[in-house]
């Protein structure tokens, strides 16, 4: 059988959740490249500075993206990373796992910052050009956890109230449930070994096996 | 009559159309506040630098924003102009002038950069979410009366070459026939004094006179 294409593979789930590290672990097993939004290309590292508000930055403080603007500019990074990265990649037959996709921007500016989902829906959409994953893995895990597994210097994003990611949490949940077809929950409360087990069973028995000929060491942009 | 809103006019057109020595005469005459697109908010300052190629930037020439990249950027500047300037100056009652608005991105990025103008216009009406001009006026002149007009230190849009601008002047005109009822089209190409002239006959016609209880001096971001 030719491969005409390859697959995609996105870990979603709330800051601290464990889905880099488990990105890493399958992007590894599979040969796949693993990159991550926002900030995978020379442009979104250049958004992602300022969505996560770099606190050595001139703007720090003062120029705090409102809810729209964030969603767009989440967006923007996802078409230049779609354009210069996915594609070609896909294109390639390469097998891809991206640290967060549209997911994220449905779960964190759809459900945490309260914009419409509809609309959301439809800009999430454009802003992928028909770039969707094979299959979306939630992370999942309770707030309390995904707090003490977060960094010293938590972003901007990390730095949001408990409301904002059980709306985050929720929200991940309804979209697991509603797109069931393309998404995947996993328990990600248990070691990190039994987690990763658990994503590559899903991957398998959802997505497959890349073939031989077009796996690789994995490479690529890393957060 | 209470006043209960500003109003808001739009200055559009090419690069070196004289639109920007236009919304500064009208916006004086009119003793309102003078804005601009891209970078008239903080966050819209480092969006201005990534879009339009700040040549002393780390990023010149490598981060070129791919055309869907640039129109969420455009659309990210206004969101967050919408909210930062142009609502809670319209809500004071406030008559505001804005050196482009969302017929730049229909423009340039809709038939310059070829992007399919239905969805485009729907982003564009989201991220201006609800702000829509009482009056676009289109600063019209030809290329080579634009091009004699630029600055010598052009930015990354202005480099574009004569195919995209040419695309794009005649894309205004077009939005200025399709959208007759809130669009005006001004010969760019008289005198200055002449043109503005032209400028505040439209906007008296169209859109009336601002009441001298809100009329103040003109202040606020300019480019």
């Amino acid at each position: 059988m030719t491969v005409q294409s390859g697959r995609l593979i996105a870990m979603e789930g709330i800051d601290g959740c464990g889905k880099t590290t488990q990105a890493r672990i399958l992007a590894d097993a599979l040969g796949a490249l693993m990159t991550h939004e926002p900030g995978a290309t020379p442009l979104g590292r250049a958004l992602r500075r300022i969505l996560l508000g770099d606190e050595s930055s001139e703007l720090a403080g003062r120029a705090v993206p409102v809810a729209r603007a964030e969603a767009l500019l989440m967006a923007a990074d996802r078409a230049q990373h779609v354009t210069e990265v996915l594609r070609p990649a896909l294109a390639r037959g390469r097998w891809v796992v991206t640290d967060r996709f549209s997911g994220s921007t449905l779960a964190y500016q759809g459900y945490g910052q309260g914009l419409p989902l509809p609309a959301l829906a439809r800009l999430v959409d454009w802003a992928a050009d028909a770039v969707v994953p094979d299959l979306s893995v939630l992370v999942d895990v309770p707030l309390d956890v995904a707090r003490e597994r977060l960094t010293q210097s938590p972003d901007r994003l990390e730095r949001m109230d408990d409301g904002f990611f059980a709306r985050v949490r929720a929200g991940y949940l309804q979209l697991a449930e509603q797109e069931g077809d393309h998404w995947v929950v996993v328990d990600g409360t248990a070691p990190v070994a039994q987690v990763a087990a658990a994503v590559a069973a899903a991957v398998l028995e959802r997505v497959g096996v890349p073939p031989a000929a077009v796996a690789g060491p994995a490479a690529g942009p890393r957060p």
